[in-house]
């Protein structure tokens, strides 16, 4: 059996994504859904006409009865046709996924309900929980600075009772180069005060706090997760380097609870460096894959140079659009099919041994990280 | 028709180069023209010997006669024997060329004025108008502090009347670590003050009125080149990641004046990202594939990963050499028809589409941007 | 001949190594010594199943009278039953070494006398003294501040009488964000004052001693090396880009003293530009070969974009286990040779180009820098 039959045949756990669109979504809006842009090109240029959108006509458009390739507008024209339900279940349906673990920290009545998402898929859902969220939704609350920490812990404990993994968006709230340190308790009641003060806090950005609230991530044991690399422009790309959290990987090293770079491109050869050499670190390749389309063969064997094939984790980062669960799927069995072929063709790996780095990137690692 | 069909068909548009040599250079004065080394290699080492001298070789032989990677000795014979003037017809005439945006702010009398240097090439030649140039300009004549912000501005309209863009050299007078924000009429007047009073105020590196001169190329409203990433010696590389413009470029999105980065290797990935995030910024790769050489298939491919195809605009960067026109101009031909090939090949991308893609790079993109 | 062939039969000058065991490893230190890693992985991973450890299953199985790729447990079984000094000869001898350039700085009981090192692989042995190491046996002495700066001078003198080149690991210390210039006396007596009062200053830690060191590296005229890029996570990855080093390389150019940056990756094509701009700059592709495996074809490429072909070196970082020295031999052969293959087949490289260029990276360019 080559490498791509054994991907083909193995459904994946999807370590890391959010929740799709309930209703459907206009042109407009499926061209920003498409990237990590978050307002419209200027006239003459096409935010799907790029890698992400040449592989969602490819990999989706045969989901809907429509040759790969299909023009855009064909494509949205089917989908309009078929009705989100109808296209949110053959597209999902199609990414073969046995496990969706979803990110609930974004909300809006414009997303589906995890259930819905996991019926769509055909596949189990299990919680991710944002850290940031639950101080949020704390500081909406009455909660004073002093009592601030505490409540926190608390808060953190009763939302993960079912939860496999906790995440981290410190690189959109702050940047990644932190103090690698727990900061102490004055600290911390310090800045709860401060951030506690402004009227609607409604957005956690206080680099004490956000530290504060990583470490209590790490005090959960549940696996770390944590938005490393590329992603709108809500973050400073520069600071979103996951090199810069070395200080904390050391420190957080003794708890031995793992910790997962998300996306990291394109920063992905240092990620996979820390992989390398810190025992509890791993790599999530979500969003690049799907991202990069057709550069997914490259950019994953740039993954593999470092990584033990043991800390590596398949996902989507799926969002919005099923088609971004679809694309990632794809992609990525296409991809690493390709990537280890080339290997056993260049005479590097033994064909076993292929087949089985392609069950551990594809769903080994993550059964083994997430407990499923 | 293959992709590459239907680049060697199509006139480019160079959309960032520079004038070429009056006369004829000696063997050592081209060996440094080759390459961004400006400083001649240790006994044993050949600058030519190197990825962008290869590329010559291969590229430029032909055009005189010479089969294709002809050593440099022999190359040069024979340059010599045809003489500057026609050696650059045909070289430059070989690029197939219909436009060159030619950046004027680098003068000397043993640069060719651009008219010769359209002629040369047979191609229409438009300016761009260095920012900083206009500064300097300006500072050799007796305007005061007080008046120093007025007067650029008059002397920016003044000089940029017949313009298609204009650039900025901040990466060579300070990196791109700047605050993103324009500076206030004080600041300005005292940097103006500080900067004007220094006896040969030659070359503009305060960093408050760099900000201040890329303000007013955004204030004439058109498209600001940058360059990014690598050069000579003169600048520094860790300050030229395109990513620290990343303030700048949030500041100046509403102007909706477009902004092209150039050159950016080796931080083309994150130069791929800005593009496709902020609508107004697009990505040049002209000096990178013509001195990557055989190289330019792989790093063409990684400026592809995240960017909309509307976005990426092909250059030569041409400069000193009319061999540097050629190179640019023949390896993008190459490099990118191969790299639509491969997608086609692996059925990511449809025909029809990968040669609309090459026109948009090649030629499309720039018509649109710089109004041609 | 092709380029394999010519890389076939050359024998390599090893640019950078380090001595082996004296013993024979258990299969836990084994697997610690494949990566840079320096603790176990948690349970379900193994550092072997990765690119290193493949690329010693491929390239070392068949000097042990195995299949190449043969399962870790049996290569190590038959390692064991050989023995470790046959293994050695017959692992060290297959790399096809003429010279060892051994970097004598890390010293322990574990490790086999450069001598013994020498003999295993059928080479040359040339001394690399470290530059911080001699300070270190200096400081455990009794030399006050006063005289710290002359003994160190007569001290690096007397170590490096047959020595070929010295060595910095500042990266490893320190960070390569350094000043470029020269620390005067008079702060040099200060941090040596500073470093010695502490009551055992067994590692050369302070930031001017550091650059005092370097600039004796200079002073002694030898060619330096400095490490740059990963390691084990001794060193913080993001202070090791060798872009870093910027100023320094400008400050030491006058000297015409060669400086050779050691490893590079994942900052590899920064360093390909400061071996491009800078006369005095050479970039040396080892250890990252070796621990990439089968990614080497792609990482050599990068590394070749910019620098000069006189100017890339080959070497191992052979150390502890004589597998790394074979792997970072044939792993190199096989991967520039496909390197060059590849740009021969697409016309970008003439045969005859291909040949000589092999042979300068594998051994003319050392054996005319460091005088073998």
């Amino acid at each position: 059996m080559t490498p791509s039959a054994a991907l083909t045949d193995l459904p994946l756990v999807d370590g890391h994504c959010h929740a799709i669109f309930g209703g459907a979504p206009d042109p407009a809006a499926f061209a920003l859904a498409v990237t990590e842009a978050d307002v419209a090109p200027p006239s003459g240029v096409s935010l799907v006409d790029g890698p992400a959108g040449l592989a969602i006509r490819r990999w989706c458009a045969p989901a809907l009865d429509l040759p790969a390739g299909a023009p855009i507008d064909e494509y949205l024209a089917r989908r309009a046709e078929l009705g989100p339900g109808e296209a949110a279940r053959r597209l999902m349906g199609a990414a073969g996924l046995s496990h969706l673990l979803l990110d609930t920290g974004l909300e809006g009545p414009a997303l589906a309900p995890p259930s819905e998402v996991g019926r769509a898929a055909g596949a189990e859902v299990r919680e991710v929980v944002r850290l940031e969220r639950v101080a949020e939704r704390l500081a909406a609350g009455d909660v004073g600075a002093s009592a601030f920490a505490g409540a926190y812990v608390d808060a953190l404990a009763a939302a993960t009772v079912d939860a496999v993994a906790v995440k981290s968006v410190l690189a959109y709230r702050h940047g990644l180069q932190i103090a690698g340190d727990r900061p102490g308790p004055t600290a911390v009641r310090t800045a709860a005060g401060r951030w506690l003060a402004r009227r609607r806090p409604a957005r956690l950005d206080d680099p004490v706090l956000l530290r504060f609230v990583l470490w209590c991530g790490i005090d959960r044991g549940l696996p770390v997760q944590i938005h490393t690399g590329f992603g709108d422009r809500d973050l400073r790309l520069a600071a979103a380097d996951p090199a810069l959290l070395q200080p904390f990987l050391r420190a957080a090293e003794p708890s031995a609870v793992p910790i997962v770079l998300l996306h990291c491109y394109p920063y992905h050869r240092q990620a996979g460096w820390l992989a390398q050499v810190f025992p509890h670190v791993h790599v999530d390749v979500g969003l690049t894959v799907g991202q990069v389309g057709a550069r997914a063969d490259a950019v994953l064997a740039e993954f593999c140079e470092l990584a033990p094939f043991g800390k590596l984790l398949f996902s989507t980062d799926g969002y919005a659009l099923p088609e971004s669960y679809l694309v990632g799927a794809a992609q990525f069995r296409h991809s690493f099919a390709r990537l280890l072929t080339t290997w056993v063709t260049d005479g590097a790996l033994p064909p076993a041994d292929a087949d089985r780095i392609a069950a551990l990137v594809g769903a080994g690692n993550a059964r083994r990280l997430y407990g499923l």
